[in-house]
């Protein structure tokens, strides 16, 4: 009876301890969502990285902007340390605006395209050929080379709008986009044509990172709008000799050097210890990079922001990293993660928010069992602010080069569904951010940082 | 042992069949999202609603047409019945758009205003006064007569930024717009100026409904902008006679005959319990009422249409409303209450939308504890849609006057966020919505649907 007692005594002091506990990481968390719902300055910086910076592609001036821009707001705001993390990066040009038209019924018809990044430019003149729509590389495989030689492959498999989860549905059509024209000039295309990787009919084309396999000729590859594209497979069934005509003035230049931007509020207790936080600076060039990414690197900035303006003392130190070069090349991630190899540096954890300024619906972790169901334990503090959908999932790409020293990924998980109607097209605007959802965003990674940083992992 | 041995077995039988019925309404789910991620007509609905008829304000001709749309796309698509029930509803008119500025240093300030529904006009040549800026009545009170006799008062309390949920803080500021006006002539205030109810800092005014206590005298009565709001308040601060000028046009005119657009598929068992689902076809005159209610009622027909295609015979009657005069007078929902209970109809549950076209996030349940536990008990079929938040809440405005009759209701919660930047102003149209979340809602209500019509409450 004894021993049943005792029991009883230490289980009711565990769970008195526990609600103490619980509840004064409420008033915290509180804390957290009410500063950036009033005071943060994260939709102020978003602002000005679209507004007066602009366009961010890896090697641009834009891009040396953002950086110069950022390490002043950093170094202003007087954390613990602030620097730049040199790194060579591609450096690739869209040139003059791209065109492409169709003849129908001896009328043109102009299409919105836009070079893929990485992509070679067409002759002088341009391209003319027939032009040929598959589905996927096995269509295009049946086909063979006398079916394809010489002529232009129009991929138009479109992203599965019944996945529910857009990533999903992007990571069902993008090798279309990756690889397409090395697997059309594998069978002698002379030019690639990707349907946008959009779920919405509009007439925006949507640029992104293409690779050459070297074993085959480089052609000229760009994105069609999803109209467009509509429009051209309607034609293309009306008629199948239908030439498509393009013109692209895009090219590699030499590799320039650019920076990850570094800052970090040191730990109290133990600061070799790193929590890491990170978005990417980069951009494509036809938009502001509004969500993608420009919302990540205002929300790392705004942890900081957080954690100095509430007085919040880490243990451990809290980094953020503004990568540079995420959407073609990944060289900043990469980079970091050597020098964190180089150094011998321990990160309990690394964060990516790179799902745009949405409002928030949780964590994907990949991480072990017991480290993912310590995040879980936490939901009931974080479920109030609508952060339901805490599980094991991917990480991100710019802290994915961490994971072979061992370190556990968040992702910063948002709600999905309006993000590939702007995802490296020309909508991707400060306009199509809501403060609000920016500001949720920073609050629920800044809470996640304030929990694992006092409980660990 | 052999107790056991069969209470065992009887557990195996009983999981077992969980599983199976489960596993079955998992897949008749997956086909509702699927449906409605393809092949709804949700989108264009809204699209002629929208850009078609346009503002739907009740007793106009908009409101007239929306009706007539609605009712002919319904008796098209062969449902077992489609009726249109007939209700008076009021008839207030804007007029010419309003006017309104402050004089600073010798120049003229034009402000962003509008009349609020059901306001009286000003006289021909407008009000000119000095303005009194108050946060709540009970500063109103404290000023007393001698304070505000012959003034303007100027409401400027804000929507509290740090409520998760924007309708709570919707709740804590919309007293101001519905009771202002008496409250400030109950000390003989001449007008009265309400801040917009909107989280957003921009130029648009928001409308919304006001009511006169008549024992005060009626004073006219607007919402300014919240740009507006902030200016004039830095103005009144630098200028304590700041003299402010407004000219409203509105009038009240005669009740007009209206209709509730009533459309059911019959229940092949017990068609005498009914299941309804329900958004308002009326809207502010100031935009296309997308997000409120358009929204609200394209997912309602879609419910049916959705039903329809996929073959799903419901054992209840599946009847939508359209409700007219939700904004300004509830005469559709009091009157389709009024006729239940002359009927002695059974409702089996009452389901609204009226929460924008936004992404889901769950359902507010205003039901027994039992009837409520059985709703989250299938929260494993909803939550990979989304529908993570399924607890007790309110149910809804046009449904409400059914809570007497003992009716559970439920409210359709889509995520929030957004929806103060555009409810009741001229930027709620429909380029506003996103066509996936718009779907997504509508399978959302048709999945639960579709599990209350199986499963009972």
């Amino acid at each position: 009876m004894k021993k049943v007692k005792t029991l009883f005594c230490f289980l009711l002091f565990l769970s008195t301890f526990n609600v103490n506990a619980q509840s004064n990481d409420s008033a915290i968390i509180r804390n957290i969502y009410n500063f950036s719902l009033t005071n943060s300055s994260c939709y102020q910086n978003l602002e000005f990285l679209c507004k007066q910076i602009g366009p961010r592609l890896s090697g641009s001036t834009g891009a040396s902007k953002a950086i110069d821009f950022t390490k002043s707001l950093l170094t202003k705001a007087g954390y613990d340390s602030v620097f730049l993390q040199p790194t060579m990066v591609p450096c690739w040009v869209r040139g003059e605006k791209e065109s492409a038209s169709i003849q129908v019924n001896g009328k043109n018809i102009a299409l919105q395209i836009c070079a893929l990044g990485g992509s070679v430019k067409t002759p002088k003149n341009g391209i003319v050929a027939e032009v040929v729509e598959v589905k996927s590389f096995e269509e295009l495989a049946n086909l063979g080379r006398k079916a394809i030689e010489g002529k232009i492959v129009f991929f138009n498999r479109a992203m599965d709008p019944t996945k529910i989860e857009t990533f999903g549905a992007y990571g069902g059509a993008v090798n279309q986009r990756g690889s397409g024209a090395s697997q059309a000039a594998k069978y002698g295309a002379v030019a690639c044509v990707v349907r946008s990787m959009n779920l919405r009919i509009d007439d925006y084309p949507h640029t992104g990172a293409m690779r050459y396999d070297t074993t085959y000729p480089k052609i000229p590859s760009v994105a069609i709008s999803t109209f467009g594209a509509n429009l051209l497979s309607d034609q293309i069934k009306a008629n199948n000799k239908l030439k498509f005509s393009m013109k692209t003035n895009c090219e590699t230049k030499a590799d320039v050097l650019s920076y990850n931007v570094v800052a970090e509020i040191r730990g109290s207790e133990t600061p070799e210890n790193i929590i890491l936080i990170g978005g990417h600076l980069d951009s494509w060039d036809l938009a502001e990079g509004a969500h993608d990414d420009g919302a990540g690197c205002v929300q790392s900035m705004e942890i900081l922001n957080t954690f100095q303006k509430l007085n919040i003392k880490p243990k451990n130190t809290i980094r953020i990293v503004l990568f540079i070069n995420e959407e073609n090349g990944l060289r900043g991630g990469v980079a970091y993660a050597k020098e964190a190899a180089l150094k011998k540096e321990k990160h309990l954890i690394a964060i990516e928010s790179d799902e745009g300024g949405f409002t928030p619906r949780g964590f994907s972790i990949d991480a072990s069992k017991t480290q993912i169901e310590k995040i879980v334990s936490w939901k009931n503090l974080l479920e109030e602010y609508g952060l339901y959908d805490i599980r094991k999932g991917g990480g991100g790409a710019d802290i994915g080069p961490l994971k072979d020293q061992g370190v556990p990924l968040i992702s910063f998980k948002p709600d999905s569904q309006r993000y590939f109607d702007m995802h490296h097209a020309a909508t991707d605007v400060f306009e199509a951010v809501n403060k609000r959802e920016l500001e949720l965003g920073a609050a629920s990674i800044s809470s996640l940082v304030y929990l694992i940083d006092k409980y660990g992992l």
